[in-house]
């Protein structure tokens, strides 16, 4: 059944859909002036769901939210740039909760309502006074057209603020989906250091909302990798408030089915923003790798491709190198035919049965090489499985500013 | 029971011990006079051993090496730089084949006596008419002197030519290993793009070497990492010729221990040298990992810090950049307990039970990462396992070398 595509939203960011206001503001933990607190709140609290950090050591701000997670309702997201709060220990943990306490008793609601998210150094103490100062502040400007602010406020070495807005028709109510992100630098399937965060006016059931936002999260999050390391922050939210007053979503539905494709294609918009955004990026390429034997194996092989330090720096430096292409998937430890891989650059055929095709292709694929998003597909010739995964360049940027985090 | 230390040897690297001879020619693979093909013969036949790289796309010449391997006997090794001869399909078979047929021929020996080598670009065929014109003129300069010359032959973005000549007693007799290696930017465990050939004197049983061999290169080549990439090139072999006279060494006696001691302290001075040298080094750092729950998680885990983009950039940047340190570790894929985790940077401790210790600390730390050489010690503090990995920074260097690789 075809379903009309959705539309922008008329409103920014996470304050497009119905009922949510933000704000984002300068509290003191980044140097002077530089937006480092965002608050969303909803009119009335919602169901919520959450994808986290696979990391084994995660933040303060994520162990609360897991724990408030449990109680499936929210209505107000507090985050800080500047500082990660992680590896801060108890007193970590205590920041946190008196965050949430704060907002909570200021805006009337219960303090498990509240989400925290922190971004920045690691193995700091947040000062937890800026933000005690800032959030009375904060409140006072919350504003229906305060999306774009608040995604300001959370950037760290983001180029540019990311934010999206999609509306779309589900049932007969139209539905909006809003949401801005954070990220560049640390980027990695499972979620390294991203920070996420969508708002729906969608009425949608909890368990509904959980499995769309996770289907959502795997078709795009998880697809980009500017870098190889994840974090100890990584956190995905949706919140949702029920006031579009569409049916009920509930899960196995045509209705939930759009609200997925909706929600994904929010992600998706999201994902690409930090790919285009990474730190020094250049190039965005998508790794497309059909053919394997199991979506496992196919995921291996888009992953080490698209982590590979030696494709990245080929890719800045426009060095047709197929090469380094070939011995990524060699590594990628999953079994693979070498003599039945072949790889098109933007659609010109360069490696046929594990063999080069010589110097008439590579200065056609050379021209690939200088477009600033192309495609590499792979065909593994083995199975039916696909994967993708989109990647970026290894460029000097990426290595001043890493080099140079925290000066 | 105490054993006097090895010395180095008055000859250099592969032509150190008895009855070795070495050249280095420029025969045109390379640009303009670059050195690009290396010989290494042995006056008479002896057993040889070999490790190869765990990449599933192998060059032509690894192939080769593997059957030939597989008779077990060597004499002459001939190894060229500037073409990997890998991914040329059967054509690149050929040429490994005819190469070793010529060497063969000239030198009047078996074809399955004679190993190939191949470093350099993938994915063009190698131009069997500059070998063919070069081995005469190469086999006409062999020498005893010749180790140097050799070690220059096979480098590729090498800086310096890497060698090593060590010798002990073994028993009655003066044993000496030689050794040469090629490699940087893509080394990584399980051999990345990394060649080492090791000559001995030593009389060895050929299952000895082998075994020698494998323990040697576990605690040297496999142990550093400049880059995660592993190639489709990698090989170390080592040739026994028997001429020391010594009793014939065989598997778990102590003159067995003693020459894996002595092949490990050679291995690793060429591993070490490949990672001072990797593409725009600036640091080498040791990972030491202690107590984990088992080796292999203690390997992942000095493996992932090893490999981490953003630990590698903060070394590049003398950023005291611990918390990124942590993140690795939690993403490891192994089971660990975060409070239970304690950092030390040369021993200056700087996390305890997964706390950062403040700025005094974090002050100190800034001081050891301006060194050139340092450890960091990371306790795990669940188990009694131990690892360690030998890392370098991610510099511009890095970047600049590997994005214009072939240019």
């Amino acid at each position: 059944m075809h379903q009309p595509p959705f539309k922008k939203s008329a409103r920014q960011g996470v304050t497009a859909p119905i009922g949510f206001k933000a704000a984002g503001i300068h509290c003191g933990i980044k140097k002077a002036g530089l937006l480092d607190l965002a608050l969303v709140v909803s009119e009335q609290s919602g169901p919520i769901a959450g994808v986290f950090t696979r990391n084994q050591i995660v933040a303060a701000p994520v162990i609360l939210d897991r724990l408030h997670l449990r109680r499936g309702r929210g209505r107000a997201i507090i985050i800080n740039s500047g500082n990660a709060n992680a590896c801060t220990g108890p007193a970590g943990m205590t920041t946190a909760r008196r965050t949430a306490r704060l907002v909570a008793t200021l805006l009337r609601i219960p303090p498990h309502e509240v989400f925290v998210g922190s971004t920045g150094v690691i193995g700091r103490r947040l000062p937890f006074a800026c933000i005690k100062a800032g959030v009375p502040k904060l409140i006072q400007q919350l504003g229906a057209r305060g999306g774009l602010q608040a995604a300001r406020a959370i950037m760290t070495t983001d180029l540019r603020p990311k934010h999206v807005a999609l509306q779309g028709r589900i049932g007969k109510q139209m539905v909006t989906v809003g949401g801005m992100a954070k990220g560049s630098g640390m980027i990695h399937p499972n979620m390294a250091t991203m920070l996420g965060y969508l708002t729906t006016d969608a009425a949608i059931t909890r368990a509904a909302l959980q499995q769309a936002l996770t289907l959502a999260v795997d078709n795009s999050f998880n697809c980009i990798s500017v870098d190889g390391d994840t974090s100890t922050n990584d956190t995905v939210l949706c919140l949702a408030n029920g006031l579009a007053a569409n049916r009920m979503i509930s899960q196995g539905t045509s209705d939930f089915r759009r609200f997925v494709h909706l929600l994904t294609e929010a992600c998706q918009t999201l994902a690409l923003a930090i790919c285009r955004d990474g730190e020094g990026v250049t190039k965005v390429v998508k790794i497309d790798v059909s053919g394997a034997d199991t979506a496992h194996q196919a995921d291996q092989i888009a992953k080490t491709v698209a982590t590979s330090n030696l494709v990245k720096t080929a890719l800045f430096g426009e060095d047709a190198n197929w090469g380094r292409v070939m011995a990524a998937i060699g590594r990628a430890g999953v079994p693979v035919a070498p003599g039945r891989i072949s790889i098109w650059f933007d659609g010109v055929l360069m490696v046929k049965h594990g063999v080069g095709l010589g110097s008439v292709a590579e200065r056609r694929i050379a021209q690939v090489f200088k477009k600033k998003e192309f495609t590499i597909a792979i065909r593994v010739g083995t199975g039916r499985h696909r994967s993708h995964m989109w990647t970026t360049d290894l460029s000097y940027e990426y290595v001043r500013i890493n080099a140079s985090y925290r000066s």
